[in-house]
């Protein structure tokens, strides 16, 4: 499709001379450190301590943690060894929807196979499942670039890169394959309070991919954005209701309501696996609230007052009606969502 | 106008036994700590390191400094030692108008008086500079508060207490005098990004008057205001164009605009002095951008990717169509607000 390879130049994750290689999140961006896991328990660790972050690349880690199990497995074992791997692993973000699904298909393509062939078996689900996530993010991306014109200037919010897919990335991946075009003139960069993702990981992967960027105060999105310095904004999601309403990194209604009063596309990229047709919309998302600690702290420094207290929605949900599009694997989904998310969901393509 | 006395229970600035007390901010909320300035140079220097930080109480500071100079003067010499002093205070910060109006006004004060009675004229002048912002802040807060239903929950963003006009302070005086009416169950506090004086001095000066409150990452404002968990927006203004245009400190625009979405008001207080004639619209009012150095550290800790640059711009313009009302030391503006603002600016007093 490209003469250039799209995929980023850094590897979040990958099978490597049979062990499974992570780029440790958790020391991002002031150093790139790579750890070569050579047993269930390293992956499990390294699950559960956040050095790979973002859903899907959650998955495809995992996947691979049962390929490792499977491959250091006595012979006549592989079976057991897998299951006992899958119980591990599933264990360690009890609530990632994405990390069972992909512990679900390498049991499922490794079911019947004879021990023997089992490894092998569970090597090829796992490396077609990374795959998939490549090509999903790919279509993705290549569907969403072509919603913007050249001289775009993006605005996006949090961190929704390669790290976080293991592929191309959702909304940064538009914009990564967007700037391959030509089609993006500057990048800003929510820093994305409390945690910084967009100041960290998002302004570091866009530093690798060489796309010109600025960070800019999660407060300052709305005046650049009103003051014509921007001309489109592309944010990730969470949850995608039925209805259209999104669930995303807080911070993503304020970008949304800045883009709707400018006049500008507001798009949400997100696999199809996002959206969920049993959340009928926004009002009945829970909004997870995490530890005061994230607001009152930054880069692991106390910087609000001695006493005081915080509140910490993680998440916020901006609803359907401010945004212009969703941009997924499937294509484009224009309003009105309803029919348009049911059809991918059935597996339709978009019209 | 009331039982309890509506001052704070800390003193940002004072003239206390013949020197001039400061409470040193850039030492808040660390801790509190008295600064009792001896000399004019130490004044100068407290001003321009920032350690009186406020346009108001930056004027109330520099009277005071010229009362300092004044007492320190030998016999004859008054005049003279007044001079000096206001040429020395008035290079510490400048742009800040309303130092250069405060040094004026005692100079003013002081002029033709006899040098032997001088050193009292401006120390009187001084005081009654000061005794002048309180009035002006009481008055102002009791307006606002007037605007507030019992059981009021208030978003307000960036610091307009006490500490940033040595009276009650602006928005914040509103706040805490509608809490002494009973009026405010919960203040949300954006800690704002990037100097993060919402989480530094405006979590401080809640806790000094005891109100209620949470600190949020500025990006959980949108979110929390469309989630019906905010019944009113309070913002201060650095600026007012003759329009209404408000300009604040970055991030005031997406507190605009979620309250404008919700249905809340959202009110300006701020006083006359901030109104400019000569601005007609917020077209006209330049953004300052400050270091960048601001958005890539918080808490004096880099916290961006390294190589990262940023943007940073430190105010934003409210369109006056986002604006309920402003709150004054003259009573309240509704919309249209060019009349108003041009009444108030005549010395008329609201309808």
């Amino acid at each position: 499709m490209s003469a250039l390879p799209p995929g980023p130049p850094y590897v979040p994750v990958a099978w490597h001379q049979g062990r499974v290689r992570l780029l440790d999140q958790t020391r991002l961006p002031e150093e790139s450190f790579t750890l070569d896991l050579a047993t269930v328990e390293e992956v499990a660790d390294a699950i559960s301590t956040m050095r790979v972050r973002g859903a899907p690349a959650i998955g495809v880690t995992a996947a691979y943690g049962l390929a490792l199990a499977a491959s250091l497995a006595p012979a006549g074992g592989v079976h057991a060894a897998i299951e006992a791997a899958a119980s591990t692993l599933s264990a360690t973000r009890p609530t990632a929807v994405n990390l069972r699904w992909a512990l679900d298909r390498v049991r499922t393509a490794v079911a019947g196979v004879p021990d023997a062939r089992a490894a092998a078996t569970a090597l090829e689900a796992a490396l077609a499942i990374h795959e998939a996530q490549r090509e999903a993010d790919r279509a993705a991306a290549t569907a969403g670039a072509a919603l913007l014109p050249p001289g775009s200037v993006v605005l996006t919010h949090c961190n929704t890169g390669p790290l976080a897919t293991a592929g191309l990335g959702s909304a940064l991946g538009v914009v990564i394959e967007a700037y391959r075009q030509g089609l993006v003139r500057h990048v800003l960069a929510d820093e994305t309070r409390p945690r910084l993702q967009g100041a960290r990981l998002t302004a570091w992967e866009l530093q690798q991919h060489g796309v010109p960027f600025d960070v800019i105060a999660d407060g300052a999105a709305a005046s650049l954005i009103l003051g014509s310095r921007v001309t489109v904004a592309i944010v990730g999601a969470d949850r995608v209701a039925a209805n259209g309403d999104t669930a995303n990194k807080v911070g993503t209604l304020g970008v949304a309501l800045a883009a709707h009063a400018a006049g500008i596309p507001f798009y949400v990229a997100a696999p199809i696996s996002t959206f969920d047709p049993s959340t009928p919309s926004g009002d009945a998302i829970p909004i997870e609230e995490r530890d005061p600690a994230e607001v009152l702290e930054a880069g692991g420094v106390r910087i609000a007052a001695p006493g005081a207290s915080a509140l910490n929605p993680a998440f916020d949900v901006t609803p359907a009606r401010l945004v212009t599009a969703f941009v997924t694997e499937a294509g484009v989904f224009r309003p009105p969502f309803g029919p348009a998310i049911a059809r991918a969901l059935r597996g339709e393509p978009a019209p």
